[in-house]
């Protein structure tokens, strides 16, 4: 299905033939979930090109695709695809140039006797609306998110590290069921929550700090991407209204979700919300991105991103304010498009949470 | 001292500028432990290229480079390049291909006034000889692999899962003090053991099976990479003989390690003794590689690999059998050549250990 949605593709851009070389766009089209593999898309057939590491693994992930096992060490990525298109009536090949090293191109480009040129992101395009076996995973990695930054709050305590903090936070996410993290977390307390993505380091909590919270889970291969800004103790009323700024952006943002509208619309209305407000000079860069089986895909919700959002379409909405010496806070949901709206993913609390001390 | 090597290597290549797009060269040279930046060096000066999201990061890690804040919407990587060179004398950019798009290859051409040619692999060389402050992490790491693996196999037991194992040795890692896992475990039972590099899934242990068991710790970057291989139960007599075939082609391999000698000629040793076995037609490739901020780094234990291992490289040495249906072991440990012969960083014991059901 997904294949012959690729090939209506490719045919109306008269491509002959395809070499994807993205790790994701290769999973989601043939099922092959290991880390080294190609896949060589033509009219009629389609070839997973991989090594002896990853043969039998291919076997039993991709039965609609012929697996080519190359001797690495004998032959040339570029002189197995020859091999393999010399009984076609093939001239041409696209590539991923986004996805695909200048070192492996020209040697491409010495051994292949075909014209090369760049490949549109037919895949990332069709990745980009979930089906329903996709939605499932996404709001269950969304689920274990919830639950475990729920389970975590109530334990985090003054004099607790930032590396603690995000370990007890990790476990719980594999305790629940996700298969890996969707990404190494993001847990940062009182000014250093202003590096938007610094790592959990040996700092240790004080009375009125800021804690921020960015992390995911993975659910066979679909991850889930949350941030949540609390205050541990009393908010200052400054903190109050910093947060209240990035909250007020991201409900206006939200409530101008719809299929039509652009990644740079909703941009524009979640920047004018911070750029009016006090903290303007601390705004960050972009609102949020498509989230699937990468952590950042297509589309993206920035200045210049002209994508018509549409349903099935899975992003995230989180705008920011990051103010050095002071601190930064980041509210982020997962929500997918529907007809006529959205439906959020992630479904913890939003208002400012202040943990007792 | 890392930067001032560097330019007497550009020195003596001539090279006029050169620009580091791979986030472990960036680095290893910078401090910056980001995962979005480029380093532009010349001759004279050093730049680190981020944006918003990295520039106070970049300014705490980064004491020796300037900074440049660049905003991704308004200015391409190019345009800054070309701004930043302008008054210099320069005409040439050396660049790293093997870590470069060909979409980022063809704007740079576009947009610098330069002749772009590819970069030797002067960083990664440089990178393969560890400096004490290096070794001391990468002991550390494997130290920390040591202790959890002592810890987990005490608890391995009849129907336990694959990911339920793997969970308890990842969370024993961060316990122990890692900074991150060196990579998500690889931990494999039955024939599964058979699947280089399959990931642990929900198959439940039973009497007999081999368990293998890939995995690391990360210390401030840098990684462990260490195989054990077990058997839960008595193992066969075609067990035992199985892996005493990897045990012996691992024992021939680090016999011969020493400064001079080359990675192709260390993984003809140990292919030498597992060919010469009745399980020939199962031989994975290669034998090993180098280990450090990166996990599979330079020098190459494997065919064709003609650099002379010298002192301070710290390398993997991890001959295996896999044969489908019946199972795969390998035996990986992590060494650091020293100037007679070598030093183990892991101390697992490396005989078949038969756990007790």
């Amino acid at each position: 299905m997904r294949l012959s949605k690729l090939r209506q593709m490719m045919a109306k851009l008269d491509y002959q033939a395809l070499l994807l070389t993205e790790p994701l766009n290769i999973r989601y089209l043939s099922g092959f979930s290991g880390s080294s593999a190609s896949l060589l898309i033509t009219a009629e057939q389609q070839f997973l090109l991989t090594d002896y590491r990853y043969t039998e693994q291919a076997q039993t992930e991709c039965a609609s695709f012929t697996i080519i096992c190359r001797d690495r060490s004998a032959q040339s990525l570029g002189q197995c695809i020859a091999q393999l298109l010399a009984p076609l009536p093939i001239n041409r090949l696209q590539l991923e140039y986004a996805h695909l090293s200048v070192e492996l191109y020209r040697q491409l480009q010495h051994e292949l006797p075909l014209t090369l040129s760049p490949a549109a992101n037919l895949t990332e395009q069709l990745r980009a609306c979930k089906d329903p076996q996709e939605l499932k995973c996404l709001c269950q990695a969304a689920s274990i998110a919830d639950n475990a930054l729920a389970w975590l709050l109530p334990q985090l305590q003054l004099g607790m590290t930032e590396r603690e903090a995000a370990d007890l936070l990790q476990h719980k996410i594999y305790a629940l069921g996700a298969d890996e993290l969707a990404f190494p977390t993001i847990l940062l307390s009182g000014a250093r929550s202003a590096l938007p993505h610094g790592k959990p380091g040996q700092r240790r909590f004080e009375r009125g700090d800021w804690i921020l919270l960015d992390f995911g889970a993975r659910v066979e291969g679909y991850r889930s991407d949350m941030t949540r800004t609390v205050v541990l103790g009393q908010a200052s009323a400054e903190q109050q209204q910093f947060y209240q700024t990035v909250f007020n952006a991201q409900q206006a943002a939200l409530a101008a979700v719809k299929p039509g509208i652009t990644g740079h619309q909703l941009d524009q209305i979640a920047q004018q919300v911070l750029s009016a407000s006090p903290y303007a000079a601390y705004v960050g860069e972009g609102l949020g991105h498509g989230v699937g089986l990468a952590l950042h895909e297509y589309p993206l919700m920035r200045r210049g991103c002209d994508v018509v959002l549409q349903p099935g379409m899975v992003i995230t909405i989180e705008p920011g304010l990051y103010k050095p010496g002071f601190g930064g806070v980041r509210i982020e949901d997962d929500i997918v498009l529907t007809h006529d709206g959205y439906e959020l993913l992630t479904h913890s609390p939003r208002q400012l949470q202040q943990l007792p001390t």
